[in-house]
């Protein structure tokens, strides 16, 4: 669970319409089982690094059957022995913000 | 309204706790009025091209004064015309996942 | 000369050929007289914040003129008093490196 | 040798001097034998899926064994049948680039 990545995958040759796309690829984000969220520029997958990368394959794989040019990019966070961190990192920070007048 | 931009700035000489620079670029960001959305992995902030470079600037500027090292991301989506992007990108996409049986 | 910036900024409309694209946003980067570097997944610049920022706002005005949805990652190192970093830290990695046999 | 990643990898946990922890990452990937480019902002790996996937899961628990806290970011722009890209991206933009007066 040490692990958070934010996966923004999507195809270059398809033009503007990008949603589609990116429909099937949460698809097998759901089906692996791992906790996620969707955003409005990319989702969040929380797991052990194996189990992400692993994940990460298969939407690599679903897309490629479709598209001949594609564009990821990923930002993983690792913290070694966070549990729950797709929570408790939002939590954090909004803790720690003043409070409005 | 065009642009979503998700920024991601934390300082690299601090150590590893992050929370509290991060709870100070999120004050700037809601200071500024525009709409935004904190994620595990960054913060989208939605607007007009030069209101979202501004104050990403200004996000930089109370950063740099306290720390000496610095790193961001910036993912950008430019669309033309687009209204309530924050809100709409994600709909468009749940919209399309096949339904769970 | 503190700040590095790699930019990657392309059209998502304009189907699976994109250097025509990139050509542009490169020539606007040097016209700005800053220190740059083309790579294969983006352009590394090298300068003052404003400068830096002053130039992708440039950039991306450029694109917006001929596309109407558009992508862009940014990654931003700064380092407090940096000189000529686009040469010394790839410099200081290699000479790090341990010694083939 | 249709896909080219562009791999940040660095610990938060260690203080502002990097390139020790980069270099290591560095003699990994150079092990892998895949083409590779050192950049002021990354490193740029040209290979097959699979194989680009399997060196940064080796870059990853190297740096791993000796950092409790890692951020990464990684670009990937895969180009069907595309050869020698690390090469031919770059030449492909400057051939396209106005001429100097």
């Amino acid at each position: 669970m040490s692990v958070i990545a934010e996966l923004s995958l999507f195809p270059v040759d398809k033009g503007k319409s990008l949603s589609p796309y990116v429909a099937r690829v949460i698809d097998v984000i759901r089906q692996s089982g791992l906790n996620f969220e969707l955003g409005p520029m990319g989702t969040c997958i929380e797991g052990d690094w194996k189990d992400v990368i692993q994940v990460i394959d298969r939407c690599f794989e679903a897309m490629r059957s479709e598209s001949e040019r594609i564009y990821m990019t990923l930002k993983m966070d690792y913290s070694q022995g966070r549990q729950g961190g797709l929570n408790t990192k939002v939590d954090s920070v909004k803790n720690k913000l003043p409070k409005k007048e």
